[in-house]
């Protein structure tokens, strides 16, 4: 029967069945697992897409669906409350306790990029003044899914003094103190860093859990590693989006139109009046485009070529400052950019005398043909130049490079690439006298 | 000294600092610690830039350089192998051990999208004839920087049979068998999964540390979460040069200009051959153009705006299928689609609007505003449907949907936005007998 598949497989694998599995099957299967196990659903429900979540919440009867996700915790909550019906919400925030309606407030205004919402309270701790065999006994009735690794050591005003392995515990006698045996400089996260700085901490330390401090010292729960993991596929994503101008990626897969039009707009007038300026500059050389038609049917390749050389840089420029294979400092930078202007160069002597041939066999002119070719290569050498200078820019003005990926720069591009090859064609144009 | 404070600082730390010291003092302090500490030598490399690596390793003495080279584990001089001097090279190679030649033989050839790439040899595992005991003293007697947490447990021939944690150590009486107590499903990587399968794992299951095994179930080592973090930094820069059309994201960063030119230029033929489709399409519409050449003036603005309309279509349905945000199935799938035309017409109408009322202004001519306006609105719609369909089609085809917002996706978006916006203008210039 689906009860026991259910109580028998696990909860990631659950998770991603769901993904194949129609809305009608989903719901059905969950409220299945909800009867049956509850506290089993809250896992899977952690795991599984945001839409799906939203989609199960509705199909719940709102008794349940409210009972349900006063179950969740709290930064689970808030990630999903926007996004139910209204009567279930109002519900929900009247269940809470005065302390999670803060934490979800605080949430819900601020903390989304704080490590506060990905804080667990699901860790182990003991008094400075227990010994060996006090914290073993407590192991020993520690039950918690995830694997127990380190234990938090705190003096009586709940403030973190140490940190303790369980290979500590395996090896050192029992009737030693544990302020004794405990390692005291630890690595703590401040309950106001960002999830961006957690990452960099994770990643700089090699731990799997650390735990979360106020201003005071006080211990106020843990970070896991496997929840960086999802943070930093969040994070991804939201580079992905700035790359295309957007922000708050998570709104666009809410069911809002205007909304995500809102959001996706103010870019996209940038674009519009950056290509306005392409528009005048095109007007101004109305006399070479008149006498030499030709020149026109190549713009878009000189703005999509340009944009496509210097998306290219940046993305070289920016994802290497990110992930680490430049270095930061300005002289490695600029061996970077001169090796990208070398490529560049060499890229634009292929494109403009492939275009060039072809466009000259075609248009039968090959005077036109050789200043096609040369408007080209001055554009990609220039769109090199400019894709790979301005993530370093915006690093050194303490901007995240990866916005130099995105619709400014390939505005840019535009207007200086085309720029760039309307002069050198209306130059030789009137040089060689055509 | 120096030296001092070298040996108080974490190790993560001295890697975080080597970002923003010169060249010079880079290589002096890295020489500093090696010769007072050569193991804390080894980790702070293991987390520096690739840049930095290839730049120490030249800063050694010959013998040095191949010392401390043999040092590494072979996943680490497989990643640097191919960018060290010559000479160097030679001497590693001959000084492995041939087991090691052939596990770097490997790693070179085919494994650096492997498992293989990523195992440690670091772990702990006991016989499924040992006692608590007998496992509790071999705990006692491991003695590595990285933290323990699941002992594997093998028969005589080397086969994983099962895993215990640390918990279980402390909690089970000291003469128990541990095959009695062990874990036996348990979850395993095979040496030949790919980092993507293993990163899938470790997001699905929730843990820290997980086997290798072969198909004969023989264990080989251990993959730790600390280096699925640097693998998923790893492939988000991959999915970055997707966008830019650009694959092997390693060789960007070497000093190789033609190598470079080469890897980047496949994708930008064929953005020029698409291009050179715009140019065939524009000279059709010649007779439109001379007779209103005001019509060029916006050819930049349709390419622009279809493209950056289609890449935020495109990023948000692809990034959607990869983080899962959006479901897999089709009929979920197609209510992203007509949401996405709904948001396009919308903004469609905005852009239209503005374009067309500034251009009537600027050029004196009402009708030839609303003809833009009206043409830029179709480019628009068409370019948000193709960007949101094209990344769910790459899925279909089981190729990956990121691909779909790269320059194959924006020259496609190009030459329709660009027919559309041509053959509405020419329609409506004739129907008006302008
Ligand atoms: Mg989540
Ligand atoms: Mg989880
Ligand atoms: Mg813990
Ligand atoms: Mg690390
Ligand atoms: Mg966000
Ligand atoms: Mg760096
Ligand atoms: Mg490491
Ligand atoms: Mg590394
Ligand atoms: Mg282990
Ligand atoms: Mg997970
Ligand atoms: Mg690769
Ligand atoms: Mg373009
Ligand atoms: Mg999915």
């Amino acid at each position: 029967t689906v009860e026991k598949i259910l109580s028998k497989t696990h909860k990631g694998d659950i998770a991603e069945v769901f993904k194949y599995l129609s809305k009608e099957e989903r719901t059905k299967i969950f409220n299945i697992l909800y009867k049956t196990n509850p506290e089993k659903a809250v896992e899977v429900f952690k795991d599984l897409d945001d839409i799906v979540k939203i989609e199960i919440i509705r199909s719940l009867h709102i008794k349940d669906s409210v009972d349900f996700i006063l179950k969740l915790p709290t930064p689970e909550i808030a990630s999903i409350i926007e996004n139910i019906p209204e009567d279930v919400k109002k519900a929900v925030i009247e269940n809470l306790k005065g302390e999670e309606k803060e934490e979800l407030k605080h949430l819900l205004s601020e903390g989304e990029d704080k490590v506060a919402s990905i804080i667990s309270d699901s860790y182990l701790a003991v008094l400075d003044t227990s010994t060996v065999e006090d914290a073993i006994q407590k192991v020993k009735e520690y039950n918690q899914d995830i694997e127990l690794v380190y234990i938090y050591v705190v003096d009586e005003k709940n403030k973190l003094v140490g940190v303790i392995s369980l290979k500590d515990l395996l090896t050192y006698p029992s009737n030693l103190m544990i302020k004794d045996i405990m390692k005291r400089d630890l690595i703590t996260l401040n309950i106001e860093d960002t999830k961006e700085e957690a990452i960099e901490n994770f990643r700089r330390y090699d731990l799997y859990v650390l735990p979360v401090v106020d201003d005071e010292g006080t211990l106020l729960g843990v970070v896991y590693i496997e929840d960086i993991l999802d943070v930093m596929s969040e994070k991804t994503t939201e580079d992905f989006f700035k790359m295309a101008g957007a922000k708050e990626e998570e709104l666009f897969y809410a069911d809002k139109t205007f909304k995500i039009a809102k959001l996706r707009l103010p870019w996209l007038l940038i674009a519009t009046v950056g290509e306005f300026i392409t528009a005048v500059i095109i007007s101004l050389f109305d006399y070479t485009i008149s006498e030499f038609i030709q020149v026109v049917f190549f713009l878009p390749m000189v703005a999509a070529l340009s944009g496509n050389i210097s998306s290219q840089a940046a993305i070289i420029a920016a994802r290497g400052l990110r992930d680490g294979r430049l270095t930061e400092n300005t002289i490695d930078y600029l061996f970077t950019v001169f090796r990208e202007l070398k490529v560049a160069v060499f890229i634009g002597i292929i494109i403009g005398i492939l275009v060039g041939v072809v466009a000259s066999l075609w248009i039968s002119n090959h005077i036109l043909g050789i200043i096609v070719a040369i408007a080209l290569f001055f554009s990609i050498v220039f769109a090199g130049l400019i894709g790979s200078l301005v993530p370093f820019i915006m690093y050194k003005l303490e901007k995240d490079p990866t916005l130099a990926t995105g619709p400014l720069s390939l505005t840019l591009t535009d207007i200086i690439g085309i720029s760039i090859y309307l002069v050198v064609a209306t130059f030789f144009i009137h040089y060689l006298k055509l």
